[in-house]
């Protein structure tokens, strides 16, 4: 069973988040209009609904995130569920223990969904495949494999500012090759009918064969730039290269640091956005990142009603009927 | 005063839960049917009840854990009440604060109950024995000494499945020297009624004069399983095992390792119990550990409802009345 | 804009709390007053009151604190505010972004309200001048600087005692060089009128100049602790002394630290004071600590309501209308 069928039940309910490669524009769009109506939400003196009252939600990071983690625990909250924070530092997997069993004993404590991070791409779907019925997974990132509720995020976010997807040209800027936003972005666009989805990177950054998943590359940011609606830069995972792939972080900015001066190269009313943390003067400018071009920030606030609506359209009740 | 008086005040009510020594049948039962109510609950859509709201709960592990911890954060939460997680790793007592004054320190919050681990026996009693009378202490696990919750967890899920306990043989084995779970397990066992109590264990796993306990000592599995109703394996501690006190893990696992093949010896219908987390091929073969007759998993739903009861019982209320 | 101007806004309310600098003496009295009102609302059965329910209180302690975060994340949950507690050892800032970075992100996600702590003196300061003006910083502590909450529940404690600042001798004794609790304590008496304040460290551990703060300075604990009512122990920050300031523990225990012996120099009534963690036999003597003039646990338990009331008074509602 691929991680497509795994997530939807025999009902044609959405019971996992796993990846979007397989989920269909109508599931898509009803998780941004889901989210549509948390946004209004989150601006009231109170900001509690009570979806998930009386559920545990656990929060599963085998790898350290600051803004990923602490969004799900605020959206979680917001729904009044109750979080528990796994500190993988001291878990028993430490002892020993093997993921499936630490998994195993989270679920004989009936909690209701877990918020899985790890740096092995398929965990949230091994896991997935190995709960019983009524446990919801979340995947937050799975090695370079994918991070679809950030994808769904951005997804949301440029429908704000290009409410028409059809008409868009998307560019995604950076080390493609180690990135599982991107390549959770990149399904998302393709299903929501974004017709023009462009890569930009050096070569060794680039996964072989990137067009087969319906993207053109650009080895330059003036041609792949040119004319876009929206520019996407990754963060550049110092941490994930192995090996020299860039020839120094002076040389990366120079070529594809997005600049006020390469930003020129899209349409005068185009998009900035990063997932964060960003590194300035590496990968964006600071007068970029900080200008009025970006979205960085409303991409975070967005990231807590876009969890809000997945969780809620996961463990069924409201979130479902609007989202049907 | 020992550990058994400080628990009971003069009323006869239970006010810390530090050690089984000393404690009569009829509490322990009491605790157990208590338990029983919110394993029903522990179903039920929204998993909360009111009885701890607006008290706080400070989970003080001194030692890591994954499973204790999570089920008391659980279980707190269930119950309504706050719950603050101390990490020991930054706590004052590296700055070289004595545990008692980290311990006034909290009790001075106006907090109404600690959940206490400690690598040094007895430090949830020493605590017990200085905080004033409205605050509440629960021994997670105290050095060699005792784990009176996860025994109670043990009886409990025995009771699910063996509910005779005057008619039962059970068997720990394992490394009954360092096993905290053992002695508790012990000392229960013995004060519900259990006629036939063994360990098995090599000679440099076994205590001296272990008979004293109320048990029988085994050092082979053909002879210590033989027709018993439980077996409960335990964790081979390695982080405490100073020195060779075993020849090698294959060697320990080949004469001790409960496998399908040794499992023969006890009763068709016995059941396999084991505190997790679980040494596979260690301790236990996976086949026995994921078969039908373990009960790991079970145990680990248990603790949850065993550890509300014990919560609950402590403050009074509803749990006291029911339980009494 | 200094500290003292951005902590008020233009209609008089305070806004943030960084440093007492600046703050009225009507400001501080009504802190203090609304601390009152928590303090009977703690002993009650229940221990919460909806002030700020649906609001979201960030604790980013960059630099690790036991009693401190406690006694906020626990006075936050009492005025009923969901806690998310940031770990600076995984934080973003790890992976190269900056504490400013850091903030926006936090901010992005709609949270209401930040507490820092932080080594660098001015970290407090530098966030409030960057956040949206619905949101408030609270200093917890920054570098040398200022311990504004902790200095504000040393009044109060003080007032429980000694109710007339207007008649009051008061020392503070200790480290005084590197004491942001220290200078937060000399901006508060002042401000609240008290008219002797001194100030006894050995020459190596006083600021230049200290007069200037409006203090006399002395070096001998005779004179000093001369007649005073009020004697504030401070921690010897052994973790922040930078070369030889001491000659050795044992012979600054003998000239400042504080034994019964010393304390004869003191009014008979006089109260000890220390904001912990406290170092037995170092600063102070344990029977001196644990003797019937000390006020150390009051003192934690009143952090508790002064920061209730400070959290309270910063977010409007019921706080600012009593404080008026």
């Amino acid at each position: 069973m691929s991680q497509r069928d795994i997530q939807i039940d025999e009902a044609g309910n959405l019971v996992h988040f796993l990846t979007l490669e397989g989920l269909s524009r109508p599931t898509l769009v009803g998780i941004l209009d889901l989210a549509e109506s948390f946004v209004g939400f989150e601006a009231r003196e109170i900001k509690k609904v009570p979806l998930l009252r009386g559920k545990t939600v656990v929060n599963l990071f085998f790898e350290p995130s600051t803004r990923t983690r602490t969004t799900f625990e605020i959206a979680a909250k917001r729904l009044s569920a109750d979080v528990i924070n796994m500190n993988p530092a001291r878990m028993s997997t430490s002892k020993g223990e093997t993921v499936l069993d630490t998994v195993r004993n989270l679920e004989a404590m009936h909690t209701d969904m877990f918020v899985v991070r790890h740096e092995f791409s398929g965990t949230a779907y091994l896991i997935a495949c190995h709960v019983p019925p009524h446990i919801r997974i979340i995947n937050a990132g799975d090695g370079r494999h994918a991070h679809p509720t950030q994808a769904m995020l951005d997804m949301f976010t440029i429908r704000q500012h290009k409410p028409d997807f059809a008409n868009l040209s998307v560019a995604i800027v950076g080390d493609i090759l180690h990135s599982r936003v991107a390549r959770s972005q990149i399904h998302a666009l393709n299903t929501l009918g974004v017709p023009d989805i462009r890569v930009i990177a050096p070569m060794t950054l680039l996964p072989t064969e990137v067009e087969r998943l319906g993207v053109r590359a650009y080895t330059d940011m003036a041609s792949g730039l040119d004319d876009v609606d929206v520019i996407v830069m990754l963060r550049l995972q110092m941490e994930r290269m192995r090996g020299q792939l860039i020839p120094s972080e002076q040389a990366f900015f120079r070529c594809y640091g997005l600049t006020e001066d390469k930003l020129q190269q899209a349409k005068t009313d185009a998009v900035v956005m990063h997932p964060g943390p960003i590194n300035r003067g590496l990968e964006i400018a600071s007068s970029v990142a900080d200008g009025p071009q970006s979205l960085i920030l409303p991409q975070v606030t967005n990231g807590i009603a876009v969890r809000m609506a997945i969780m809620a359209q996961l463990m069924g009740g409201a979130g479902r009927k609007e989202a049907a």
